[in-house]
């Protein structure tokens, strides 16, 4: 049996390693782009196995009943992490109005399993909701728009919560991305006391998560519905996972450590709740 | 002392009488509008006492600056009992975007007061949330956005939560307002069976729970931040409801009574939780 998927987000990291890894499962994989989506910088296997939606050409409920997918994963998202005012309309149309419009044409198509990417950063202090900043905010107001969907159309959902995730081919300005590129280029970089604690997850093992997530629904398993942490189990200061990182690829990176104040809500203790989806576990341990 | 406030909504109905209510309380009053407003069928009273400004001509910082108020009553809405797929646009960017430029705006200008009208059918069932419909998921989804200009901000809030409302000028589609027109004009309703138990509060009543939460805030009374509800306490059938405001009115209503189906989704017994704001009681009880 070879189930369909929808994605969105799929030429960002973590849903262009997911739509790979569906493909890679034996999913017929279908993807929501944009017009300004970068699909030439997919891999290969993804570009030429993955049939492309355009939303700015189709409506959303067509998109979906053409899929017609077993699944809806929902990756998209537009990250900011000090929002200026300007980002305010994009941030809410990009991580709230678009998926709830996902979810209308799902409705309208009867479409009912739906796998999507919350952030560790709706909880700063705690389980409770508390957003590390604006964008955080806006991904629970997507949790919102979705328990809508769940209780009146019987949305079946999985939703699995991020912390980091590094890998390969990441264009994302993030530490563990640029680090290597600053190192070869011999530049220098400023940063915090680094005592902050982290928890990462290898890209590849985050994409698994949410493909066995997705083959949940797809089996019908609705009592596996809710919520679920893509978590390594543990944290190390993020000082730790750079000297790690050294050791794993035999380079020194040119880091200045305690050259930068912390940022205002700087997260110095990730979120420690949550549970494991039943049946995931990582691959990749080699950071943390 | 006379306090600054700044009002959304206010050629709404429970915005409109909470302006008139706080000029009549000595505040001085500004309220953003925008250009398609009916400022003009605004009373007397609000329209030549109220300084307007349009969020359509000026930046809500500036408008923020400029109005310099002591306390921003948060209460423009737009309101659809079930959505259409086109109008999802709408519902987030006037529930969601709106609110949260306004928020951001506050930020900006170190203005910390902030009393907005929550809905209780962000509660289908009991004290959790669980929405009506996507207006009621839309809200919540504000509350979320609030949650983070509270963290990070100290922004101090007191969350007012409405249920039904009546009194006169009530331009909105609601059956108290069309009952006496119709019956004017000798027109029939069909209407549902009319045992969904229904929570009226005069509008009166509602702008003073309003007025007298920015009043807290403006005292500096942070201890009241929270959420309550503006309710009568109670619940009738709304057969009698209408029955009382028959008496009241000593009209006859033609009313057909279980012409029509129930709609999906009715709600058929309104949130018993919450809390009513200290101080605050109810004025008018004629009808329940």
């Amino acid at each position: 049996m070879k189930y369909r998927a929808l994605i969105t987000g799929a030429t960002g990291f973590v849903g262009g390693y997911t739509a790979e890894y569906l493909h890679a499962a034996g999913w017929h994989v279908s993807a929501i782009v944009r017009s300004t989506s970068r699909c030439d910088l997919l891999p290969p296997t993804v570009r030429d196995h993955v049939q492309f939606y355009d939303a700015d050409q189709m409506p959303l409920s067509e998109i979906v009943g053409a899929a017609a997918p077993d699944v809806v994963f929902h990756l998209a998202t537009y990250y900011t992490t000090v929002h200026s005012p300007e980002e305010i309309d994009t941030l809410i149309s990009s991580n709230v109005t678009f998926g709830t419009k996902l979810l209308d044409a799902m409705a309208q198509n009867s479409v009912r399993n739906f796998v999507y990417a919350r952030s560790s950063w709706q909880h700063y202090h705690g389980d409770g909701y508390e957003p590390v900043n604006l964008y955080a905010a806006s991904k629970e107001a997507f949790d919102a728009m979705v328990r809508f969907y769940e209780s009146a159309y019987d949305l079946h959902t999985i939703r699995l919560t991020l912390f980091d995730t590094y890998g390969e081919n990441d264009r994302r300005n993030k530490l563990l991305a640029v680090l290597p590129t600053l190192a070869a280029q011999g530049k220098r970089l400023a940063l915090s006391g680094g005592e902050q604690q982290v928890d990462f997850v290898h890209v590849k093992d985050a994409a698994r998560a949410f493909c066995l997530a997705g083959e949940y629904l797809a089996q019908g398993r609705t009592e596996l519905c809710g919520s679920y942490v893509i978590s390594s189990g543990h944290t190390v200061s993020l000082r730790e996972l750079v000297r790690r990182y050294e050791d794993l690829l035999g380079v020194d990176f040119p880091v200045d450590w305690g050259a930068k104040p912390y940022r205002a809500r700087e997260v110095m203790m990730p979120w420690r709740g949550g549970r494991i989806l039943p049946g995931w576990e990582r691959t990749y341990k080699e950071l943390m």
